[in-house]
């Protein structure tokens, strides 16, 4: 096995013109949830796996009682009207857990679209506000001037310092790196506490993205998982409250 | 010294069909005392050390004051009855300090087994839970659905979500990468409390290893550990005991 | 992409005996700092980027909406009188994360500085007090004994035992592994709280710069930015005075 | 540069079945300090240094202003009489970081020393007690059986399960990755506290090396130093003391 391994589970498809997006775990999982959202929605098909000597030594156990080795996962889908474009969709357990295994990940997903016809990159994630949003936005940066205005027309941001700290981790690197052999796209941040998984901020995230390919996405999964995090989100709120009152009360006794 | 070094010190046993049985350290370092203890209970022949970079720098010195460089070890067994499969027994020291350093070792001992014949792969651990267990199960995850249902028949318990973080280490990765090349078989997780080592865990994994494998194992050395433990543990709650009640006492005070 | 990867984003520059100064981040950003102001203030320019994939896996947002991956950038700057040499000059977003991925970066930078003909490494730092400073010196060390002298006359200090601790990164390496390979200079590092990035300390270095090449460099900027931090600071120190005081005052109380 | 790069400061030593001593940081620097006595006392001529990439990325600043990257030293040294041995002597400024460049940098000490003729190797360490201890002991550990008397003899201790855990760092892996290779030899472990840097233990270690070699090596320096040592303890337990009255004092008021 390489440092970073391909596997395809199915043939190698025939793409026209294809639009990689990308959503692995990170703040609120908004990216991984909105690609395993996107790909249940439009059936995408899987065809190849991704291990790396940088992930976890680590299995999942499937509910039939297998085991699963940790991995990458890519998916395509093709175009039904004249208006969409192919898609090749990247999501998985796990991104590289050094900078090293980053950048050497990163690497080996560009090949492997390169060799899908590949030229434009979508990179989902979230940007953790540490309190909550009623509204999330969609927060954007591209690798091209030009793209900043499309991105605009299609409902994403772009606020000067946000966010501050760049963006670290496949989502930015895929398009940093990328940048420099020829491909251009853009990374969508949903604003989130990030405490949480975060469907509502997907589901944001996800508008831009049918606005962009002119697919439609059935969004009620994600509403219905949006609505139960926001009832735990409650309730753990109602129990920090009581904790608060409590430690406030002792503040007076002590 | 490659990364991962492998030293035979006895000549490469010739063996028919064999099945390798894993066990490394890990939590109550269950699957290293059950392999250990079916070593020494069936008089298995050690033929290899492996050493690895990813292993700590570090000797252990021997009763009789001579050091041993920290390693893994291969042991073997030929049958002796009909019903039974020549073994392959894995041991040792410790798993890679890093995630690269396991993938690399398994990679290797999975080579190792491969010129052996060995196609199937038991891999033994605990399965920790925070608190004490009377009479421990045997939770189970396999690389193939059919292995369920045997594994079932020979008492290992199957869970939905448990253990619900997948198996870290070399007991998952085993199975995960030796899947991808071909090997089936099953981990088996003793439940233990996880605070000390514990052999009753070990001895609940070994039962279901002697139906698997129809080797008659002498479990008293194991079962006298055990109480040697239990004995530790009760004073150890004794002493915790007194120390609550003291600061129970100091609560009151202060 | 190599572990280091130098990119040309111009042609290479023909140089006569240039000088190497570098300042990446440190402590105070005395370094990074002052090589920055230098080349917006001689108006050198960039010729080359390095990528690292031990630096971290992360883009920068520029103003116009847009990314770039993080980097090293080499400046270069053509002489205008008999008395001053060229320039090379190296500053970036970040040192390597790692010792190995230290030492690699360096040995490229060596690489690269050497193929234009640099003999002579000029190093800019910090040096970390942990209290205020009226006056920061520029403490110095140097690969020969030669040019301590030399150093002294710009107005450099020797103590002995200072920093103790030697010096750490690549202001240091690029000189101690440069002194391997025939390289000469020095290691500059101006004196600093180390709390807040540190433009009057950057100013200090660069006077002592301005000495050593003949070059002058206006400060106007520098200063301006040190007036700011100094505000800064002193809004900090009242604040935490007021913190202190309502300490003291619960500490009466409690 | 190579991960560990050997550079030959003087031409290779031609030296007659020659012994390696090696002392390197490590629990109370014993180690360390005993070899680097050892070398003045003998006045040992350096021909060698290693650097390794995983080594910290520094420079120490000598006392004339001038750096030295850190680095590992070898030292030879020519018997002067008929029942002393040649001697090469190894000691630096650090271990490897990572475990992997423990083995690394022990493997290309091993290729060096082989290359020189050497196939006894002698470690220096440490063996921290966490209390003080009057007469510290120099406990031992070999890589074979017949070499247990010989080191009794000469006074050092073998105590069942000390250390328990074992010798960790490159005291212990130049043994067991030696032995592997046809190497022999001990290490020696001077009890010590472990809080400061202790000449008392390194003499201890150095009686026993005295016996060893039949060199006969003046402790003097190593006498003055442990007293000095002695007194920083007197004083730091002292304001320990005051410290603990006052808070034993608190604890009444509180």
């Amino acid at each position: 096995m390489d440092y970073v391994n391909v596997r395809y589970t199915d043939k190698k498809p025939k793409l026209s013109n294809p639009i990689l997006i990308e959503g692995l775990p990170g703040i609120g999982n908004v990216g991984k949830l909105a690609v395993e959202h996107l790909i249940e929605s439009i059936k995408a098909i899987k065809f190849a796996e991704l291990h790396c000597k940088d992930f976890p030594p680590q299995v999942f156990i499937n509910i039939d009682g297998t085991i699963e080795l940790v991995n990458n996962e890519f998916y395509f889908w093709k175009s039904k009207k004249k208006n969409q474009r192919d898609l090749v969709l990247l999501t998985g357990d796990y991104q590289g857990l050094s900078s090293q295994g980053q950048y050497e990940l990163v690497e080996k997903i560009l090949d492997i679209i390169e060799g899908l016809g590949v030229k434009e990159i979508y990179t989902l994630g979230g940007y953790g506000l540490g309190h909550e949003i009623e509204n999330p936005r969609v927060l954007c940066a591209t690798t091209d001037k030009n793209l900043v205005k499309i991105m605009k027309k299609h409902g994403a941001v772009f606020k000067k310092n946000e966010p501050g700290g760049g963006i670290v981790g496949a989502s930015g690197l895929l398009l940093g790196l990328g940048k420099l052999r020829g491909f251009y796209g853009a990374c969508l941040m949903g604003e989130t506490p990030g405490y949480l998984v975060d469907p509502k901020s997907a589901k944001a995230v996800l508008n831009i993205i049918m606005k962009l390919t002119n697919i439609e996405i059935n969004l009620s999964a994600l509403e219905k998982k949006a609505k139960e995090i926001e009832n735990i989100a409650h309730q753990l709120k109602e129990i920090e409250g009581l904790g608060k009152e409590k430690s406030e009360e002792l503040k007076y006794i002590g």
